[in-house]
């Protein structure tokens, strides 16, 4: 990340609230993100791990939620979620068809920390969330395997690398080289800080249709190369919130809803092939797996507050997604297909 | 209620926990319900209220959920219950087409008890749930009127009126005289004492599948009647659920779903034509609508204990029904048609 | 319409996509929409009604979907539209303390039209879709009564008339006036011709978010006017979607949750206290209520062209969206409040 | 299950329509169903394969829903199911910790039946659902490979095996034995003859709540045994519905929501740590995934005919579970734990 000039860097500032030091997901104390990355002639894939506190998340559960924008998609866990509006393990990203494999190797991952699951105590819900980026990698030879994920486990830190890395290796987004985008805002409620954070695996949209802080850059590619546009958004965006905002899963799947604004914002239309799904975490309530008293006494974020929220929601998504473009590498894979990094654009970024 | 036998007088028990006190919604305490009565040849209608509590309800507000077990019903206000998880009017219970005229009652009752509403603050979200008393109550007059509405608010009381009564005054259930019924169960977790309250008004069913305790005894009354039933289910049942519980909206949500039990173990299998709704709520927790703290502190029900509620949920459900049946007295309506009580087949209540 | 000049007349075309004949929902054959403007000092209220069709809508239902973007609102109807997939009456479009009047006027007018309801068939399922005009008008005065709805029919026609108009005469939207806004695009599908049309009752957003085709011109207006924006979004949204296109209730769900786009990029963060509702309709199928066959043959859209009708309902709501701002004239209202047409800042439509 | 007795051959038959041939979710041509049983020492689980038809499931795809009764699950591939309405996979079922490894199997399977996923065309959405069979199984050694996906689709067959057989070798159910039961019912609609039929993978409920056919079973077990039932629903169901009537993804939905009665009348109260999915679906309309046409011609099941269907539904599903415990033989399984076959109390099925 430090070598690489994110959106900012460019003079684009989205929105008005202010960032989080890192201006990263990991501005929310306690996650981390790390990524294997597999890069080899046709092999343009990956694993990208985000663990959302550094203790074991099996025992000390989070308050989340999920939403599903289009569901064109083959995300793992959601269902559980959805439910109980709790959080049990790490998220792990990949491409779609390694969603097995994944899960496979984060079930064991669990196991190992944890020796209660499936003997004394109940099983455990991975969550994994996928794109297909089977247009630069040859997704069909599955070159993700379960080392891969412990490898992305090996490597977490507070330093996220952006572009092409880990599960963003091999993605596409509005026909320019996508991937791992990250972002974040501060707030202030009543004298209290709170910070919310996004991650993006971006792979979605259409290249006409790319809009950048207001300025139809997609079309101005579009002239410049001569060429129609005519690919079908097979894509897909997974987006990773979390905040340290005492936020119960009604309201983080409030909150969820406003990446949208990021969405549409940079020229989205959610196409019909397109798998869009937020997991959505706070790291401010643990739930503890074994408590056995017949209430929990805790501190829950009064919504009339929430509006700053959202916004913060909306602008660090879009910045995030970006980001995504903007620190990716001209990528060539499979077939001859390649997709051009935004860099080789970023000029076009001027009205008029 | 007092002159009246309940299904317990007949011997007749349901599961296994103990019930609180008057048996009823209102053994969750502050609940309060009233009912108007309009039954004047073929007027057979009303409308019933339930007051969650009796403070002013849009000042605090209470942590809510709406579930629809069967859509094919026209109640209002599930949209913001569900966004926001709580609850600022009593709920009001009236025919189908009158729903209109209870929400500008209600919308009244609202803006007299408070100046700011639509002025200094936001406007104010009227719950009116409904069943459709056709078959016996000349529907299509609207005799329901405004101060029906006013009426039964003036009414309210701890001791709960059952039967043909209020809302119920008109309705059919299994082919005989449905309406109000209620009951509660108390439960006891680590030394604290919970108590789970429904009242449901019942409109619903054929006759040929009515099950009491396990008994076919619609099945018998067919025999015996010598009849065959070819009505299809036009019905609806609305349950009203209360707790003492200091339960999220998600959990409100969750139990709400257990009403499914009593429903199915009465011999329903939720007609096409049946608008079957939900509505639960909590009164441990008050929402102040002038908090302008961040945060709030509250206490939450432990959701690893919620299997023994929703044990209450289906046991009080199956009983609310029976209570509905065994304390309407038969009634004849427009057209020649009637309805006859449970009562006067309550001997079939046993097998072989 | 025919003297009031729209977004395009000023140069600002949204989208690709080419306009239906009249840039109208009613280009949607069948569709008509009528008003009932109540504006006499404080009282700044009304009625719109939208009729899909111009047989009679109980006996031929027509599928149809609803969506709630926010549901901090008081629609009514949802509930059995999710269920069944069908809409049975025409849509009313008032304030939000009118809905009871609203849908007792409405359930009236479907009674006269239909003898059987409630006597020999079962119940209708009024629509009614509601935003706050509480800012500018006296809306605690209740000044919508029966007759108000029974004119809006009288007056329905193809030419939709915008802006301060009908339910939409009280209306703010980013801090200007808002109320009554209608778009449509035609697209090609394997040379068939469909028609999306759109109308919007627009009540919401901060000032200082507004966009104009990616052009802040929200952020100039608060410099100009040397004003803070510290206003709540105590707003609404009601979207009403018509097409000609053969789709099921699911696909009209998928289309309805694409007018986030043309919301987003108008610069809404889709706030707290906003009741933002869709509901879509097609014309193309027609259910008999009395069909008596086990099967019905129909056309359904395959849904792999839906890509184009998602961009045709993100262009057209954004449309839609500009022409409620830009019909309205500047309105004054109830204890000295005011809201300012656009037109009077349409000149800071230009970047830069 | 020639040899195996079912629960009609004790006299017990449950509602009053009547069964398919086979009683059995084959009874729509079309489907069959494979196992594969690891059945050693401690290690007690397995798989289970249906597919519901014999053609291409990718190419061919069927119209489909999801319904989930309670969220404690693992299933996958349900988002999909709920936005596009389709299934384009067999479905694999098999132990909560093997979900990963069926998925990858299951992913492969559709790789070497389809050439273009991946490639040219998009991924696919692989259906694997799961109960957790820890209680008797090994579930920690992660016993499931691949291999044994592949050898259940090659044992695939009209002739459905029930009781502890493959998915179903390690399951329990209300403190019985449980797994794999099917049933199915032949209903008349306008001279047309059609099937609905059902396959359980049993895994829930407490002891002391079983119910057969209205008589209270589980008590008298408890009695008999003399012990009380102290342990916690744990457990799990997972149905599969099966039709040939041509519904859509929301008729297919609200049928599922009714396998509730089977569920509610057996005993459950559908308890806190239960994962209970439903997938639901209709061979009638095969749905081209090539199709280019702008619209599709398809024969869709008036809804006015459902309440016979949600009988069906009703009926099958409580005679499946039923028959799921009947065809289980007492089992033994890992730390001493074992399970008792139904058939060792079945003497206590009457009243009194």
């Amino acid at each position: 990340m430090k070598n690489k000039k994110r959106i900012r860097d460019y003079g684009i500032n989205i929105g008005k609230l202010k960032t989080g030091n890192r201006n990263s997901i990991t501005d929310v104390a306690g996650v981390k993100v790390g990524h294997t990355t597999l890069d080899n002639k046709e092999i343009k894939t990956g694993v990208t791990v985000i663990t959302p506190h550094q203790g074991n998340m099996f025992k000390e559960k989070l308050m989340a939620a999920s939403h599903v924008i289009n569901g064109f998609g083959k995300s793992m866990g959601t269902i559980q979620i959805n439910e109980l509006g709790t959080l049990e393990t790490p998220i792990v990203l990949t491409n779609t068809l390694s969603i097995g494999v994944a899960a496979d190797a984060l079930i064991e991952y669990m196991l190992e920390n944890n020796d209660d699951i499936g003997k004394t105590t109940g099983t455990v819900n991975p969550i994994v969330c996928e794109c297909n980026d089977g247009y630069l990698n040859d997704i069909r030879g599955s070159h993700v395997k379960r080392e891969h994920i412990f490898k992305a486990f090996d490597s977490i830190s507070d330093d996220v690398k952006e572009g092409a890395v880990g599960a963003g290796t091999g993605m596409s987004c509005y026909g320019l080289k996508g991937g791992i985008g990250t972002s974040s805002r501060v707030i202030n409620i009543d004298d209290n800080e709170y910070t919310i954070g996004i991650l993006v695996l971006s792979n979605f949209g259409r290249q006409q249709d790319f809009i950048m802080d207001g300025v139809k850059v997609g079309q101005k590619i579009c002239e410049i190369e001569d060429k129609e546009d005519n690919e079908r958004d097979k894509g897909s965006i997974i987006m990773i919130l979390a905040t340290d905002i005492p936020m119960t899963s009604r309201q983080l799947k409030r909150i969820s809803k406003r990446t949208t604004i990021g969405l549409n914002r940079t020229g989205s239309y959610m196409g019909n092939g397109s798998g869009e799904v937020v997991i959505a975490f706070s790291t401010a309530n643990k739930i503890d797996h074994y408590d056995k008293n017949a209430t929990i006494k805790m501190e829950v974020f009064n919504e009339v507050k929430i509006d700053e929220v959202f916004r913060a929601v909306g602008e660090a998504t879009e910045e995030a997604i970006l980001n995504s473009l903007i620190s990716s590498e001209t990528t060539y894979g499979r077939d001859g297909h390649f997709r051009k990094g935004l860099k080789e654009y970023i000029s076009l970024n001027k009205n008029g």
